[in-house]
């Protein structure tokens, strides 16, 4: 008789954006003729630039011609997307990275969840507390956690790294020595960042215990600040220690487009075995590229009108953050991030629980936003509003708020 | 310190076809003005269809738009997708699949990979011999095998079913019990196929011994005879103990474009737990769907004109089918395959080794084909030759092997 993967039935039955989805629909339901402004998931609003879209037809072209067709891609990606990325995500900021160290995918979220493939059960992970739930899933689901404890709401065997206000949001070296450590900067979701110089003691660290850090960078191009590390290689030793994680979803609007790449460099070793090598096997056996269109299309990311373009869509998203800031802060609530992220990270008014405050915004307001607590124990009394919506939509919601 | 997963170090260094890659390339350069002739990876070579082709410009155009850009898509696929899907494949043969049973994916190679996450690892699995290696290696880097005996060519743990000339390329009910059995039919690499009624007896022994299926049909719309099951689900009980991995890549020259789908019976359990739900969930948190444009054109293969365009396609490809069998067989060889499949499977002439026959062809008439003892042991003897050629290279091929 076979079995199944018990360790799926560790994880909670509730998801935290279908309880909102089905909250907003009831209300919406009882109230059909009020406008509800959703400020809850993270997803982009704005089209794709034209640039991408004038790749996109041109790619759907080759496609319809027997000499310019293409069939299976290369294991990697084109050679054209990553000796772009390659040349203008890292040469260009003083990083060496060979195009046989980028891997192209079908996005992020794919990837964080599966480069756990290429390491061992019994690896102890570390993640930030709140932190993307795709982290710990994954790794609940890959067997590398005990139970989870309702109580604390933390699975047993994960080490959580409370970001809290207190501590600037900045996480702690950990007192017990993690094995793999899952970072995200400019971070989803609390929409802070650490220095650079913040980031590089990361890296000593785990170089000095012998971890790996799984670097999300998806947020990368929100970046404004100057002391702000664009990638992990930016720090020194980095290549001996680190994943990166890049996304196309939030730069360039490619949620529903998806690609995204993750570098593994060949000096990140496991004895005498290149991480490179084991991932490489993994994606060449478990995945079949992404297609050449969206590659194409990724490409056109990188072309001067592309980067303009793209460059004036999070221009756009970064003003709705300031908004959204501004106005809260001068209504008189803790605000944070919203600055180098398209996230805003506010604490709830009157230490009210993050479920108590969606539902008082959904009821008082109806504006929808993301309960902090569903993103860790940490992110308890923290509320997520994204920059992501329409700046008419996202002005009135700030209005909306400030009336309260 | 971090530890890797040890299993992949269990996988021989050498892929085939990255092998046979090598040995083409260094014939070329020594023999720079030869034509050499392609048929051994089963990549298409004909354009999209028209229908695929405007489909795709028009999703591209929705999403250069605000009102019609699409962001994440749902979980499970566009329902626009999956409700053509439970029509047309299923319903329309008389199968009923509920399209919150259907996952649509990137791609079968994806699915059939990581379909294990939701499996015990100590499950045992069986395998056709020859079979697609990705059932292989992505079992072995989940652990469930034991090490690779070289002389063999097998991994220990493993149930190889043969199939060879001498059974009619139909595998037996194996002695030792397996908890999961991979099948394929039509099937990769043999081109044979085997009936329904063979298939029922296939559905009938895993629900006795309490086995899952995991039943590939990538090939399903090359089936030209009658008595062939073109969905597992045809079988009485098959929903009880079945996945089915659907692909576009061979039924509309999707290879590039990577579109598939899996279909998870809610029936299908273990114990009181549906693996649908368990697949639901690996979906939702480690995939994050397919994109829009490309779900648009795989709706586009379902219309009257993508229908009727695809089938030309096909019919294409089984012309070459054709052509390959019939001159190989009045030139004397024994030839399998072809009729239900793209694929032709051939016995190498007086007694040669598959990679003796694949050096044979490539020095003596450049032609290139598979090594059959590339797919597994079982596979040593013969040769697959491919029918996704251009019907002209395909004629000149035949001609230059009838000249042996």
């Amino acid at each position: 008789m076979f079995s199944m993967n018990e360790n799926y039935l560790k994880l909670p039955g509730s998801y935290l954006f279908s309880t909102i989805a089905k909250k907003v629909a009831a209300y919406q339901n009882e109230n059909p003729q009020v406008k509800v402004i959703r400020l809850g998931i993270g997803d982009v609003t704005l089209p794709l630039a034209p640039a991408v879209i004038s790749a996109l037809h041109k790619a759907v072209d080759e496609m319809a011609v027997k000499e310019t067709f293409k069939g299976y891609a290369p294991d990697l990606g084109y050679e054209f997307l990553r000796s772009t990325i390659a040349e203008q995500d890292y040469r260009a900021r003083g990083v060496q990275i060979d195009i046989d160290e980028i891997f192209v995918s079908d996005g992020a979220k794919s990837d964080s969840g599966n480069i756990g493939d290429i390491f061992g059960i019994n690896n102890k992970i570390a993640v930030c507390d709140p932190v993307y739930p795709v982290y710990v899933d994954t790794n609940v689901m890959a067997g590398r956690t005990g139970l989870y404890d309702p109580r604390t709401g933390m699975f047993n065997g994960i080490i959580y790294m409370p970001c809290t206000a207190e501590n600037n949001f900045m996480p702690e070296l950990p007192k017990e020595q993690p094995d793999i450590i899952y970072l995200c900067f400019p971070n989803n979701p609390t929409g802070t960042t650490i220095p650079k110089a913040e980031l590089q003691k990361w890296v000593d660290y785990a170089l000095q215990v012998g971890a790996v850090i799984i670097y999300d960078a998806a947020y990368e191009a929100y970046i404004s600040e100057e002391d702000v590390a664009h990638t992990i290689y930016e720090c020194d030793g980095a290549k001996e220690c680190a994943i990166e994680l890049r996304s196309f979803s939030k730069n360039a609007g490619f949620t529903g487009t998806r690609l995204g790449f993750t570098v593994v460099p060949k000096a990140l070793k496991c004895g005498d075995v290149s991480l490179n090598s084991l991932w490489a096997r993994r994606h060449g056996t478990k995945f079949n590229g992404a297609p050449y269109i969206i590659q194409a299309a990724g490409a056109a990311v990188y072309s001067e009108e592309g980067k303009a373009q793209t460059r004036e869509q999070i221009a756009y998203y970064m003003n709705n953050a300031k908004v959204i800031r501004d106005g809260l802060v001068s209504a008189g609530y803790e605000v944070y991030g919203g600055v180098n992220a398209p996230y805003i990270w506010m604490k709830t008014p009157q230490g009210m629980s993050s479920w108590d405050f969606f539902d008082y915004l959904l009821q008082k307001v109806q504006v929808v936003g993301t309960p902090g607590s569903g993103f860790g124990p940490h992110g308890e009394g923290y509320f997520r509003l994204t920059a992501f919506g329409s700046a008419e939509s996202t002005a009135e919601a700030v209005g909306r708020i400030r009336t309260l």
